[in-house]
């Protein structure tokens, strides 16, 4: 019987159901666990795997293609990582717009209207109101990646009429939303004319410290910055000491060189910063976990007629 | 010589410049003050007012028009508030839009995500992932006021994907970007349908308590609440007992009973309850006092050609 190994927790009843049905369709056993851990033994002759992490990749030697439920997909891509090395891989990247832009227009608003400072206020029970503000409205932002979740955050910045969305991607090419795109060889051209700096690059070669410490300085005083993509993207020692100097509006990461961010990591306690633990994009919301299932059986079912995946994995590439 | 005194603190040199050349096209020879308190004496005989207050109103003895910088109108509707009881009063309602909509969608977001937790964790050098949130994108909402900030708050949520934005206003009128509106009759079968609940009402009689225990009780579980309007719309000690009943999900107040909020009020210690002190729409965006100014000034010209003017307060109906 030719196998399907999801494994996921918190699976819903039906959700289960859709997968097991999609699955009978194309002649698939699918078999259900809550962690990869548990599925070692039976993965090593399945055909499919639907869940998170190399363990099972690692083990499975007649595996045609694995899913994962994430969108980053850096382990996958280490020599070993599949004792099937021709299996396709795909990723979810699709499913968390929708999160990581109300991730993003919450942490901007945040940082734009003093969010913290004024929550310290109401903490002693002060009641001060004269802290200055910035506002979205008449913004210049500029998206670095263009993916889903630069797509889906310029859809939602666009109802605050900021005054452009730029974009920023691989090939320049131009994307729906966005009034403008460039290649990488603009940002030194753009960054001067950016109050508000979204990235959401993965982590591959060429993303690697982007936006380091000359790129940093020339964002204009008061600038903001955003990054849901990788830490390794941005220089942090560089952007704490640009945000311990004042220049910044403010910095807003989810993601981190070292994650969890170490205990002595000098960023706690850097002025302006403010620090999320990689929540912009995980599976707490119920609306993602529904979606990168859809997703899953959209593919399912393509991969059932034998037509091409979606969400493919350019493994030399690194996303 | 026909005065206009304006007592508005921090106008740009520009800004006075505009007023002036209006003014002076008119024949009216303006005054500028950083405060109300410094035009006690030229306010006697002043034919406009662009200021704050009615310490001007109440010594002004032929005055024709007060513009208040504000969109509240309280003070101007007890007794004595105009010397010249004929004189039109206009306020600033038009200009808040932008501001307070952001807020709106701030609080929201950050009571969909869980950010006060999450700002807690963070604090403690905690690194905790899994809280489960919640998103406007399928959300049902209630617009309880449908004016310049009912809609510009719909123009913004509209991009997040909500599953409806309704909208209660005093007649029912159809409203741009509103799905669909209703009379306040109607409250009580659309308080069980709806997810979020933002309020943006003027004090009035009609409005004092109308989201009382009752109507409070109607929301269903985890749905969220915000109020921006007027603290005298809501039953504060009613909504402090649903929030401390986990039965909603979260209560986002910038307005109150009593301002600032007095240092005993149980308020300060409510479960799930976001305080902000009244900032939502204050004048510490510089659009929004930008705004205000072109608002007076395109009055100012309608006013100069004998037309008539926008922002009308009807001081019978309170708004």
């Amino acid at each position: 019987m030719r196998k399907l190994v999801v494994a996921l927790s918190g699976l819903t009843g039906e959700e289960k159901k859709s997968i097991q049905e999609m699955a009978e369709r194309y002649g698939l056993n699918p078999l259900f666990f809550e962690r990869p851990e548990d599925a070692l033994e039976e993965v090593r002759d399945a055909e499919i795997v639907f869940g998170q992490g190399t363990l099972l990749t690692e083990r499975a030697e007649h595996l045609s293609w694995c899913c994962t439920p994430f969108a980053g997909v850096e382990p996958y891509l280490r020599p070993g990582a599949f004792a099937s090395p021709d299996a396709i891989l795909t990723n979810s990247s699709g499913a968390y717009g929708v999160t990581i832009s109300e991730h993003i227009v919450m942490v901007t608003l945040e940082m734009m209207r003093r969010e913290g400072e004024y929550r310290e206020i109401v903490a002693g029970k002060g009641w001060r109101r004269d802290l200055p503000i910035r506002s979205i409205h008449g913004s210049r932002v500029l998206l670095f990646g263009t993916g889903d979740i630069g797509r889906e955050t310029a859809k939602r910045l666009r109802a605050f009429s900021p005054k452009w969305i730029r974009g920023v991607n691989r090939s320049g090419r131009a994307t729906e939303g966005i009034d403008s795109t460039a290649t990488m060889d603009a940002m030194d051209q753009l960054l001067p004319e950016t109050d508000l700096l979204i990235m959401s690059l993965p982590s591959t070669a060429e993303t690697k410290r982007v936006m380091n410490a000359d790129r940093l300085a020339l964002l204009p005083e008061g600038a903001f910055l955003v990054n849901v993509g990788r830490g390794s993207a941005l220089d942090e020692e560089a952007l704490c000491a640009l945000l311990r100097s004042g220049r910044l509006g403010g910095a807003a990461l989810d993601v981190f060189d070292t994650e969890p961010l170490p205990e002595h990591s000098p960023l706690w306690s850097c002025p302006r910063l403010h620090i999320t633990p990689h929540v912009a994009g995980n599976m707490t919301l119920s609306f993602t976990r529904a979606q990168i299932v859809r997703q899953f059986l959209e593919n399912l079912d393509r991969y059932g007629r034998g037509e091409e995946l979606l969400h493919v994995v350019d493994r030399k590439r690194g996303y």
